[in-house]
């Protein structure tokens, strides 16, 4: 049965990481200090390779593959972040990686990940079987499933997160406060929570949601996992059913409570972040530092981190947010 | 008579810079390799406090000082990015900051630099004498002027930039290639070029400036300083008449030919760090990218790496980017 990692999994998976990742910079502004009412840090995962931390799991399940099914090739189904991340961490590797995408994704992403030399499989999200099709190209191509959230090496690679900011956070002076993580299945959020638990105790996960997409707190709230009703939103990065069958057990006992935030406050932060940061967030991706700006009561500590996770935003939308 | 720095001056601020400006990151995409036809390594400098390298050179000049004449306080003349980064580094050793401003500036550069604990002073641009404003200031209050770029130790801190861009390329396996440097008065590009000859002499500064404002190409190509004609453009943060009494000696020793870019590429450029880098750059710090991108037969090696200098950005400037 497939567990969360442990801390010499986590090590490991850092291991194989250095080098290939990018440790992102923690970044602030005295404005947005101002505005949170305490010191704000930013971890700016949107600077990773591919615009998210996606690419650290997918570096991370990839490289720990048996070198036999490694070169046959990967599959994601994915058509955002989980896609590009696996299509340029498989290109480094030197093995293929089959994308299947809904043949209504936005263009731009199919054109991302082939531009990163994925195959994209296209299928149709109305009459196809996207399981049914994956299970049956695994099997006569000898692919390897990477799962987005729900993968002991996924997790492990998205703790890498978790380790950076141990350190850096600790390099400002830092060794208490909440850990803002946008939250869709939870890979990053229980990644980032086991990294601290085991090298910065005084630093608590919590994630953070949108509105209408809060499986994640509701199911901390409740202590039972919870589902979304709603499919589809603009936080699309970070838009999952329920929290996952080895993401949920690590966030139940280690999480803090979640935070929820608006549309409007992901915009709103994706303006502040290009204004004061100088960098590009996607709404999922804006979610953590919305929380800390704009909902200080439910924040403890005299300074907050909030996770940055992806910046792979369409124009459009971003221009609605500097709008604003 | 002042002197640009040597390497042993540029050690001593790298020192002081320690723990106080930020190591920012070395950035890159296959999306932007593929455009360039080779490797393209983008120093992200408008991830540095207060969104320009500037806060390096500040933070150089200011605790260079003796403690008597710090105590006492900085001046600077600037509308720009020199002005918040010596406001930061001012309020960040605890001592005042004067900053004179002609009033018609933007307000938001106004706003930002009083945000950063500043006190801005305007005058008049048409009517008033700056120079003369700020020498009595200087004299009745005691206040040190921080010259933005013909200046020992501002050009001594922004060399720092280079020691960072020596270790960051050397891992990654890039030991011979051009520096573009956004150049402006050349503080930053003398800077560079000065750290680079000590440690990475296969690196080579190389500045980049916008059409109209190439009086550092020119002077290069004739031998002789030459003078710009314009006064403002869209790239307003590398505008300055001619190149600086001590940044020009250097320059010309040192750094290979000059490279000259329009303002439309510029907004090409701002646009793909968008989308690729998901970084903000404002015209100035992205021209230096814009000439390894769209100008590739102008530079030599398998790897470039492009300066991006600065991210502050007015909005509609940047949505003019977006929609190109």
């Amino acid at each position: 049965m497939p567990v969360a990692p442990d801390l010499a999994a986590i090590m490991a998976a850092q291991a194989r990481l250095t080098g290939k990742a990018r440790v992102t910079p923690l970044l602030s502004s005295p404005f947005l200090d101002d505005i949170a009412g305490r010191r704000v840090l930013v971890k700016a995962e949107c600077l990773q390779h591919t615009g998210s931390f996606k690419f650290r799991g997918a570096w991370s399940a990839i490289s720990a593959l048996p070198d036999s099914l490694r070169a046959r090739g990967v599959l994601a189904f994915s058509s955002g972040n989980h896609a590009q991340g696996v299509a340029l961490a498989a290109r480094m590797h030197g093995v293929a990686a089959v994308i299947l995408m809904p043949a209504d994704a936005p263009q731009v992403k199919i054109a991302n990940t082939r531009g990163l030399g994925a195959e994209v499989v296209l299928y149709d999200r109305a009459t196809g079987d996207r399981d049914a099709l994956g299970a049956e190209l695994a099997a006569t191509r000898g692919l390897t499933l990477i799962k987005p959230f729900d993968n002991h090496d996924v997790i492990a690679g998205q703790a890498s997160v978790g380790l950076e900011i141990a350190v850096q956070a600790a390099a400002e002076g830092v060794s208490a406060a909440d850990v803002l993580v946008c939250c869709g299945g939870g890979g990053l959020t229980s990644g980032i929570a086991l990294a601290l638990e085991g090298h910065a105790p005084g630093l608590r996960a919590r994630p953070a949601e949108p509105e209408g997409f809060d499986d994640v707190a509701r199911s901390l709230a409740t202590g039972k996992r919870q589902a979304n009703t709603l499919r589809t939103g603009l936080c699309d990065a970070i838009v999952t059913p329920t929290p996952g069958d080895l993401t949920w057990p690590v966030i139940q006992r280690l999480c803090g409570p979640g935070l929820v935030v608006s549309d409007t406050q992901a915009l709103r932060a994706m303006a502040l972040a290009f204004e004061r940061l100088r960098i590009v967030l996607e709404p999922g991706g804006a979610v953590a530092l919305a929380a800390a700006l704009f909902h200080p009561d439910a924040v403890t500590g005299d300074a907050v981190i909030a996770v940055a996770s992806g910046g792979n935003v369409d124009r459009a939308v971003f221009e609605r947010a500097l709008a604003l």
